[in-house]
Formats: C-alpha cells, structure tokens, sequence
C-alpha cells in the first residue's frame, strides 16, 4: 500500500460540511470507525492491539514488553481541521511497518504504533489529554469533572462510549516500557518549503499558555441606549483582541490569538451582557510566555475598563518548552541521512503528545512538508510523494532504533 | 386582580437558566403555554379570542367588526429579555377591560387585546413577524423560506406547529376592521426616570437597519502562525467593532451595535477563518441611517483590509421612520389629563408592531417607566405602582376611544 491509499480508507469519516475539512472529537460519530481503521489496518500487518486505560490504542509488533520503540500520533482533529494532522503520523507508522515486514526486518526491540485520545483537545479542552492522562501529568479525579459544550463531563462521555472511568490516570508500567517514541507528523509553517526538503526532526516545542478571559458589560437595547450610556462587552473584547495582537508583535517569536469567542446573549438587537474568549499566548521560552501573558493583560485590562466593563482572567493551561532528545534526535538524523541527507532539526510553535512524553522517556519528532504552511484549516496538505517519502524515513528510523536490544 | 398578579401568572413560563431572564420565541416550548394564559385571561373576562392565519391573537369584547379599538402588544422575548417587554402590554390590556367591566363600561365600538407573533424577530431574524404578515409588508412566499439557526423554514416551523403556512400572509379585510390600536409597552430607556412621571405617550421610532457582515480570512494554526502571516478575521472583526463605535458616536441620536458575532470554526488554537456578525444601526432620520452605514462601511473596508481579510455586507432589514398619529395622540393625552397632568410624547429607538402597523391606521403607543433604563436584559424593570398607572391609562385611553361610535 501507500500512506496516501491508507488516509483514503478514512477520507470520508468525521466531515464537517459546515466548516469544511474535518471534525472528529473523543468519543462523537467518528471515534469508532477511526478506532476501526487502526484496529483493521493493525491486524492486516499481524499487530496485536490493546487499548489502555485513557483510551489510547497500542498496536504491537512482537510482545509487548520492556525497551520497546514507539511510534504514531492522533486520530482526532480541531473543529474544521485537515486531513494530514494526526492521521499522516499513524498511517505513515502502519506504512512504515508494512515496509519494514516486505524487507523481512526482524526487530530486536518491540514495536508499537500508537493512536493518542483527544490530542488537540477540541471536545474538553485539554490537549493532549490521552498521554497528559496516561503520563499522570494532569489529576484523573480533576480531569474526569471536565465538561465539554454541552456540559457533559469527561466522566460521563468515558462511561457512555463504554469505557470504564476508574481505569483512567497514570500508568507508569505502560509507560515504562517504552524505550524511545518518535512521532512523525505534518509541519504546520513554511519551514520545510522555504528550505526546500520534504523531512526533518524536531528540536524543540516553543512553550504555550491557554487563558480564559470573561468580560462582562450591560446587556441592554441596542436601540434606545445611547453610545455614552454603554458598557458593551463587545467593544471591550474588541479591544482586547487588538491589545493581544499588539503585545504579540512587540516580542521576538511570540504569537497571540484569540480563536474562540462567544458572545452572550447574542442578539442582533441586544447589547450584549458577557464575552468569553480564549487567549492562546505562545513564545520561545516560559518566562517569555509569561512576560507575555502580563503585557496582554495590563492592555486588555486597561481596554475593558475604558469601555466600562470588567475582565476576569482564569489559565487553563500552561505547557512548558520542550526540548526533544539530543542523543535519540541525532540517532534518527543519522538514519535519515543516506536517503535526506543532514537534515536540519527545527522548532515548532505546535503541541504534541510527543512533547508531553518527552518528560518521561527519549523523544523525537519527524515532520512532513507541507505546501501551503497552514495548519488546523481544510487548507492543510501534504504532497503524496512526500507522504511516502515520510513513511521511509519512519521506517528508517525504526530500523535504527529497534534493530539492535 | 392587578397587573403584577397576572404578570406572575406567566413569570416560570420561558426561563433561560443560561442567560437569565427569558427566552421565549415562536413555536418553541413557551409558545403555547404562553398562549394557553392568553386564552384563560380573555375568558375570564368573557372575551372570545381568535386566532389569525398569521398566529397572532385576538381577544374580542363585543362583536368583532368595523370601527374596533385594539391595543395589545406580544409575548416573545429577545433571548435573554426581561419580564416586561411586551406582556406588560398584554397584561395591562387585560386589566384595562377588567377595570373597565368593573365600571360597567358599555363600549360603543369593538375592543381587541391582541398578542402580535414573534415581535422581537428573535427566531426567523425579522422582527414585528405578525404584523408584518399582517399588513403585507412583506411577502408571505417568501418570508415562510425563512430559516432559523437550525435551518429550520419558517413553513416547516408552521407546520410542526399544527398551523396551515397557506393562511399566511395579508389580511386586510381583518385590519379594515381596526380604526385604532395603541400600545402599551414599558420604556426602553431612562425618559421617563429623568422627567420622574410613570406614563407617557410617543411621539415616533426612529428608523433601523440590520445588516449581514462576513468577514473571511485564512484558517490557520495559532501557534506556528506568525503575526505578520496571518489574515485573522478576528482581529479584523474587532477594528470592524471599533469602527462602528466610532461612527455611531459620530452622528448625533444615532447608535451603532454589533450585538451577534460568530467565530468560525472557533478553536482556541485556531486562527479562525470566518467571523459572521451582525450589524444593528439606528438615527434620526432614515437617510441618516444610510448616511451612518457608509460611514461605518467605508471605516470597516479599510479595517478589514488593514487584516488582509475581505468583508460583505448584506441588508437584512430596513424600517423606515415612523411618526404616531398626531390627533389619535392628542385623544390618548386628553383622556390621561385628569390623572397624569400633560404627559409628554417622546422618540423611541425600538421597533415595535404599532410602527408597522402606523402604515396602515391611526396608531400610539403608551410608555411606562423604567426604572432601570435597561432593556432586551434581565435588569428591565418596571414597579408595581407604574404597571397599575399604566393599566389605569390604557383603561382612560379605550373609555374615550371606544366611548363613542
């Protein structure tokens, strides 16, 4: 096969015809049938399957067992997400292995191709949630009590999809099996474009913070209330939305966003009463994401006041700068390089559950160029050539680090 | 009874848990509850009530015939809304005839309490529905292809409430039967408060236009996106905000609001793609209103441009200025002279089912105070006594309009 005959066999699960492109979410209409493509596209390559406790799928090559060399991504996507992130890094693992049985390679080391829960946390907020789980990074108790849009909490969704909820928190022998986890996945900037090569590691992962901010006004009759008798949340979460853009510019390598925001009660003839709005604040290091964060919230603050409103700000999350595996890293480089040659190890401003193993056991990362640099859009994309191209290198790379015990 | 004491009758009626206050709209689960009270009100006081082909009701004391005084107003809500605005109206009307009844009152002409459908517009986007219907001023075909926010048509809407949508539509010969209607509805600002008088008449609604803003940009990763690539409809959206602000208070009586804002696809680590927002502008006159759009469109173009985003704009709706009958106003201010001294006539900037219906027949209205000035909010309000001096001044106004023939 091919990883671009692979990501067929899924290209019609999880559609959004609203937003375009994807939307596929823990446990909605598309968790089963992309739990069934791995289970199937496992079980064509003679890989056994388990499934843990956090509802993350372990696809074994040989006994599961210590010193074992893992591989593989996410299944799920953003609201409107495209087609390559997540899936690019599992089909290329299963494409990978498939290769790796026609050379008739016999590993040393156990292999696993893994498909992480809930990675961009689009459903209950959390990113990375399968490997924060498994990994004991975040409370199981706290994180079980998580509500999503609907108010359904973690708990009862994990219950609903047939799930047991007591199994879910840290698993540190799962985890103490694995030797080394490499994820490939499909860059999300111009990187790879501008350098002209289609592979490449990863060096770092710039740090990240999640803010939720409610800016609350008078709801009131939009119109018999005069311009100076307002305090319209709306113009004050304009303004903080500009105060955001401001700060982002005004330091080296930081991005800010707001992407989310829900205006309530959201009439056409109301002003409204309350803004919510989630800030995405990213830079090089932590200090910097901070320093960010105050320079944000001194505008924001000021902006809201203008308007006469107030601003709550409460962090949802805050992931550390990750700095991948130098030794494990060059290992994978120097796999790589009679077919790609010395290629470079750049820094992506993107979570992945690789960043959140990474604490806990060697990590590397491979990414996939992508032609229109854009990310979490329909517009996404990876060439098929380069998909394969991807595959290879994976397989490479398992060949290097399961070839000797 | 009092007019607080039928008010209560209905206050658990559409209670929004989210927003507070009420929400309450066509054919949704308040709808016939709320027209189940109407109903029991009317009999209780021997009126028979029927129902139009547009689902407006009419409570009849006497005859239904030529020459008729109606008054009333409506029983839907903006979401979110207050308590008073429009079943005060209602309940006022109802306790009017009871006064009247009680005073043994014999009307020379018909008098009609009627509750007009889907006034607020808060479901199918066009408001003052029912009278609209009504009169013709707009056409039926096409108003049924309406849809609301789950694509819902206004005929299906019809239909699943056991109506017939081929009743829809003009009824002149229904309205010919009307010589008057005034109504009573509880002040959307602070004249009131700031005259310190509990009732007034008005004097005309300024005019309203409501348009259709889409702002697109470029979906993209919020955290491998730099600043200076980004086409962000967000931030775009918010100089379109601020530009509105800005014009609004550009123009003297005029206000400029957005009020509805939609982030698509709406992922915190999302730049969005798309922002839907609506844009809700009213002045003194109506070229004033044309004049304030191009003001805010022109300032919006170069926002959005400014983005690297591109901006439609689409009117929704347009409702002209509407002056009151003068003579009929001079009637309702001579009746309400012995208890409430030379009440004023005073501009409104809210929309209401007598400026439709002002087109077409000697139309006024009746303010009662609002001590708040809140309004389309939980905070409106209106005290016991004023609901009761606004009864008792509807009740002067239908003994001197329907006294004679």
């Amino acid at each position: 096969m091919t990883v671009t005959a692979r990501l067929a066999e899924i290209a019609d699960i999880g559609r959004d015809a609203e937003r375009g492109g994807y939307s596929r979410h823990l446990f909605d209409a598309s968790d089963a049938p992309l739990r069934a493509w791995f289970h199937r596209s496992a079980e064509q390559l003679g890989l056994t399957v388990e499934e843990d406790g956090n509802a993350n799928l372990w696809a074994w090559w040989g006994e599961p067992g210590a010193g074992a060399v893992a591989t593989g991504s996410h299944l799920d996507s953003v609201p409107g997400g495209g087609a390559y992130d997540g899936p690019l890094g599992i089909a290329a693992a299963f494409e990978a292995v498939a290769q790796l049985r026609g050379a008739r390679f016999a590993p040393a080391r156990p292999i696993a191709v893994c498909a992480f829960a809930e990675e961009e946390g689009s459903r209950f907020g959390l990113p990375c949630l399968g490997t924060r789980l498994l990994t004991g990074s975040v409370d199981a108790a706290l994180t079980l009590q998580r509500v999503d849009a609907a108010s359904t909490t973690l708990a009862d969704a994990w219950r609903e999809s047939g799930r047991d909820p007591a199994r879910v928190g840290a698993d540190p022998a799962r985890l103490a099996r694995v030797s080394a986890f490499v994820e490939l996945h499909v860059e999300q900037g111009r990187d790879l474009v501008d350098r002209g090569i289609p592979v490449s590691t990863a060096a770092a992962i710039i740090p990240h913070g999640r803010w939720h901010l409610t800016i609350t006004g008078q709801g009131n009759h939009a119109g018999t209330t005069r311009m100076d008798q307002r305090a319209d949340p709306v113009v004050a979460a304009a303004r903080v939305v500009l105060a955001v853009q401001q700060a982002a510019r005004g330091h080296a390598e930081a991005r800010g966003t707001i992407g989310k925001l829900q205006v309530i009660p959201g009439g056409t003839n109301v002003i409204a009463s309350r803004v919510e709005a989630w800030l995405d604040l990213r830079a090089d290091r932590d200090d910097d994401v901070r320093a960010l964060f105050e320079t944000v919230i001194a505008g924001a603050r000021a902006a809201v006041a203008q308007e006469g409103c107030l601003l709550e700000a409460q962090e949802e999350s805050f992931t550390s700068r990750v700095d991948f595996d130098a030794a494990l890293t060059a290992r994978v480089t120097a796999a790589l390089a009679p077919e790609f040659g010395a290629v470079p190890a750049i820094p992506t401003g993107a979570g992945h559950d690789a960043g959140i193993l990474s604490a806990h056991l060697p990590t590397a990362m491979l990414f996939v160029r992508n032609p229109t640099g854009v990310s979490h859009a329909p517009e996404e994309g990876a060439s098929d050539e380069d998909c394969e191209a991807g595959a290879r290198a994976l397989a490479a790379t398992l060949h290097e680090l399961a070839g000797a015990p």
